[in-house]
C-alpha cells in the first residue's frame, strides 16, 4: 500500500464518523512543516509509527525544517536507545524529541491513554501542560502521566510496562485455565468470578480481569462465544511486530534482575505462536500430558479464593519484579526516575492497571528506608505475600498434580521461594564452580557480606591426585 | 597489580614446579612479534583474557607487527559481536582472527579443553590441526573440537554451552537440595548416588554428575566437609567477571526461543548473589517457606529413580533449548553450522559432557526430517520425555508440596507440558490482545498454519456500547 493510500483509507474512515473535515493532509513534510511554522511559537509534532527505521525517516524528514524549540513526540512503542540516538541528534539544533511510551490500547482512544514522557528538561516542561489535558484521568480526576526523567527513560518505562503486561497476562490466562481444565467451569461462570474479583479484594479495579468479563460473555451474531473459536497462538512476538517483550527480557538479563515471571510469561507466548511445532511433539509423545479436573479438597469457593490468592501474589510480584528492573535502569543511566510520582501512570488508561496493588506500591516507596531494589523486603509487601503463599503453593501444587499449564504462576512461586531463602542449593553449584573453574566462595561462617567475589577456593582435584589445603 | 608485577608472579608460581625456563618474556608487542618473526611462516598468537577492552587492546597492540596470513587465536569467553568486530578490522589485512571457545575449566588444562573455533575457511584450516592435537579426546580418542563456521560462531556456540551449563547446574543442585532437604541425605550417601547415577543409565558420565561425587566427598585439614561451609551466593553473573549466562538469555530474548530452563537457572543464580538481600526478605515474610521432608510414597530407591528421571528429562530439554538457539543463530548469522559434526565438542573436556544424551543427540540429527528448531519432535527425544515425564511430574509435585527450591526443575516441567499443548490457555491471552489491541486471532477452526498473524478481528466494545461482527 502507498502512502497514498493510505492517507485515502484514513480519509474514507473519517467520512463515515463525519471527522473528514477535521483532518488536514500535506503532501510532504515541507509543506507540513509550513502549515504549522509560527515566527514566535514552537512546532509540535505527535507521531505513532512502528519501531525503528519509520521513526527515523519521520525525523529526517521533518528535521530540515525545524527550528530551535521545536518538539518531537515519539508515542510509539520505540526502543529507548533509538530514543536516545534521536535525542543526540537533534539536542545541538536545541529541537527537543520525546520519547513517550502510550499505553492502552486503541481502545484507549476513547478514555485518553497513560502517557511515560521522557527526554530533557526543558522539553518535558513544554509538553507536560498538553499530556495532561489528554492523558487518561483516575478515579480522582488527575491525570496519569508525569515526566518520567532524562533521555529514553519514558520508553523505557513503557516497555517494563508491557513486560509487566506480558508477566500479568500469562498469569491470568493460566488461571483461566485452571477454571476451565481444573474446576470445568464455564464462560458465565468464570465472567462472574472476574466480576467480583474486579469488584472488591486485590484484584480490584484491574484493568486485564475486568476486560475478561466481557470477553468470556461475549458472542458473535451466530450466538456463538468469540472466545470459543479463538486459536491459542500469541504471534506479535515471535513475527517482531512488537519488540517490548523481548527487550524487557534482554534487559533483565543484561541487568541481571531476577524477574523469572516476566521471563517465563514471555517464553510461554513465544512457546504458543507456533501451533503446528506444538501439534508435531504432540503427536511424537502420542498426546501428551493434558489438564485434568483439579480438587482441592475443599468447596468451590474455598478453591477460587486459593486462585485469587495464587492470582494476586503472582500480580504483585510481577509488578516488584518490573519496578527492580526500571529501578536498576535508572542507575545504570542516571536518569533519576522518581518512583513515588511514577506510579501515577498506571492509575488509569494502561493495561496493567491495577489499583489495588497500586496503593499497595504508593505506600512502599514512602517507607522509611525502602530497599527499591528489593522490594520484597517492605513489610508492606511481605504482610501480602505472607497472607497468599499457602493459595499460591496449593494452586501450583494442584496445578503441578492436575497437568495445568502454569509456567508463570509456578515462576512466581518459586521466585518467592528463594528471594526469602537463606540456606539454598547454589551452595552446590559454587562448589562445583570453584571446583572446575576456581571461581571462588563465601563462608557460612562470614558476614552476608556484597554480592562480590568470595575469598576462598578450594584446590579440589590436585594434579597428583591428593586434595589438600585451600590455595 | 602491575603487569610486570603479573609476569613476576606466573614466573614465581612457574619456577615451584620448575617449568620457569619454558616461559619467554618479552617486555611488548614489538619484541613479542620479532621474536617469533620468520620470512616464510605465519605467526600464531593464543590468548586467553577478560572479555572486551583487554582482548581489544591486545589486537591493536600486535596488529602493526602482523603481516598476511597470520593468525590470533582469542580463546577468551568473547563476546561473539567482539569477535566479529575484530575479523572485520583484520580481514582486509589478510589476517585470520578465529574466536575460539574454549571449554573444561582450568582443570581441564590437564587433560586438554573442549575447543570450538570460529572464522574465515582459510584461518580454520590452518589451525585445526594444532587445536586437534591439544584438544581433550573423547573416550575413542577423537580430538573434542571441530570447525564451527563461519564469523563469531565459535564464540557463540561456547556461550550457549554456558547457557546450557547454567541450566544443568541449577538442576544438578536443585536435585542435590532435595536430597538433601527432602530426603534427609547425608553428603557421602549423595556421594553415592551421584557415584551410580554417573557409572550407567541416562546421566552416565555426566561431568558435573561426577565432580559431585569428589565434592560431596571432600574434607578439610581438619576433618570437616569443604561443601558445608561454603556460602550459597553465585557472584559471577551479576559481577560481571561472567558474561556468556546473561548474554545467552539476551541472545534467548532476541530469536524468540522457549528456553526457561536456561533463563529461570540464570536468574536462580542471579537471585542467589545477594545474600543480605535475602536475608532481609526472610526476615521480613518472618522466615518464609523452608524445605520439609519429602515422602514419595515409596522406598527410598524408588525415590531417588524419580529423581534420576526428573534430573534427566530436565538436562536433556536443557540441551535441546540450547540447540535451538544455537540453530536460530546460524539462520540469523547465516553460519552455517553443521549440527552433526558440532556435538563432538562435548564430548569431553567441556562442563556439560554428558554422554548418554550427546549419544542420544548424535542420533537424532541423522534422523530424516529432523526439525532443528523443535528437537521435541524427534521420536527419539519424544520416546525419551515420555518414559521419565511421571518422574519430573511427581519430583515437582512433591516438591513443591514441602517447599523445595526447584525453579530450573519446573520450569522444565512447565516447557514440556506447553510444547506439546494443542490448547493453551493462550487462547484468552489472545483474546485480550485482540479486544485492547486489535491484535487479531487465528480460528480453531482455521489450518494450524504458520507463526503468522491471524486474519480476524473482534469489535468487543463498540464506541455506543454495543457488541457486534467482526470487522
Amino acid at each position: 500500500m502507498t502512502d497514498e493510500d493510505n492517507v485515502k483509507k484514513l480519509l474514507d474512515m473519517a467520512s463515515k464518523i463525519k471527522l473528514d473535515s477535521k483532518i488536514k493532509v500535506h503532501k510532504d513534510y515541507k509543506e507540513l512543516c509550513e502549515a504549522v511554522e509560527s515566527p514566535d511559537a514552537s512546532k509540535y509534532f505527535v507521531f505513532s509509527i512502528p519501531h525503528g527505521p519509520p521513526g527515523d525517516k519521520s525525523v529526517e524528514g521533518l528535521k530540515p525544517y525545524l527550528k530551535k524549540g521545536d518538539v518531537i513526540m515519539d508515542a510509539s512503542n520505540e526502543y529507548w536507545k533509538n530514543t536516545e540516538r534521536r535525542q543526540k541528534g537533534l539536542d545541538p539544533e536545541g529541537i527537543h524529541y520525546i520519547g513517550m511510551g502510550v499505553s492502552g490500547g486503541y481502545q484507549s482512544a476513547r478514555h485518553g491513554p497513560s502517557i511515560s514522557p521522557g527526554g530533557s528538561e526543558e522539553g518535558l516542561k513544554k509538553v507536560m501542560p498538553f499530556l495532561r489535558q489528554v492523558a487518561a484521568k483516575d478515579k480522582s480526576g488527575k491525570p496519569c502521566t508525569v515526566p518520567v526523567g532524562r533521555g529514553g527513560s519514558g520508553h523505557y518505562v513503557k516497555m517494563v510496562h508491557n513486560g509487566i503486561e506480558q508477566g500479568l497476562m500469562s498469569i491470568l490466562c493460566e488461571a483461566w485455565g485452571i477454571m476451565i481444565n481444573g474446576f470445568g467451569m464455564s464462560y458465565e461462570e468464570i465472567a462472574e468470578v472476574f466480576e467480583k474479583w474486579n469488584k472488591d479484594g486485590p484484584l480490584s479495579i484491574d484493568f486485564l480481569d475486568n476486560i475478561g468479563v466481557d470477553i468470556n460473555r461475549i458472542k458473535d451474531g451466530h450466538g456463538d462465544y468469540v472466545l470459543g473459536q479463538i486459536r491459542d497462538k500469541v504471534v506479535q512476538d515471535v513475527d517482531e511486530s512488537e519488540g517490548t517483550g523481548f527487550w524487557t527480557c534482554e534487559e533483565i538479563a543484561r541487568l541481571h534482575i531476577p524477574a523469572p515471571i516476566i521471563t517465563s510469561a514471555h517464553l510461554f507466548r513465544c512457546g504458543s505462536a507456533d501451533a503446528a511445532a506444538r501439534a508435531a511433539v504432540s503427536k511424537a509423545v502420542n498426546t501428551g500430558p493434558r489438564p485434568t479436573k483439579f480438587d482441592t479438597g475443599t468447596d468451590r469457593s474455598s478453591s477460587l479464593e486459593l486462585l485469587r490468592d495464587a492470582t494476586y501474589a503472582s500480580f504483585l510480584m510481577a509488578f516488584c519484579q518490573g519496578l527492580h528492573l526500571i529501578n536498576a535502569a535508572s542507575k545504570d543511566f542516571d536518569w533519576d526516575i522518581q518512583f513515588a510520582s511514577l506510579l501515577q501512570l498506571w492509575r488509569g488508561g494502561c493495561i496493567i492497571q491495577s489499583d489495588y496493588i497500586v496503593d499497595l506500591l504508593e505506600k512502599v516507596y514512602k517507607e522509611k528506608d525502602v530497599q527499591k531494589n528489593n522490594l520484597l523486603s517492605s513489610p508492606i509487601i511481605a504482610k501480602e505475600l505472607t497472607k497468599v503463599y499457602p493459595g499460591l503453593k496449593k494452586i501450583v501444587s494442584k496445578g503441578v498434580e492436575t497437568d495445568q499449564y502454569i509456567p508463570a504462576i509456578s515462576a512466581a512461586l518459586e521466585f518467592y521461594k528463594y528471594t526469602c531463602g537463606t540456606d539454598l542449593p547454589t551452595q552446590f553449584m559454587e562448589a562445583e564452580l570453584d571446583y572446575f573453574g576456581a571461581h571462588n566462595y563465601s563462608l557460612k561462617s562470614e558476614p552476608l557480606g556484597k554480592p562480590e567475589k568470595g575469598p576462598h577456593h578450594f584446590e579440589w582435584k590436585r594434579a597428583e591426585g591428593i586434595h589438600g589445603d585451600k590455595v
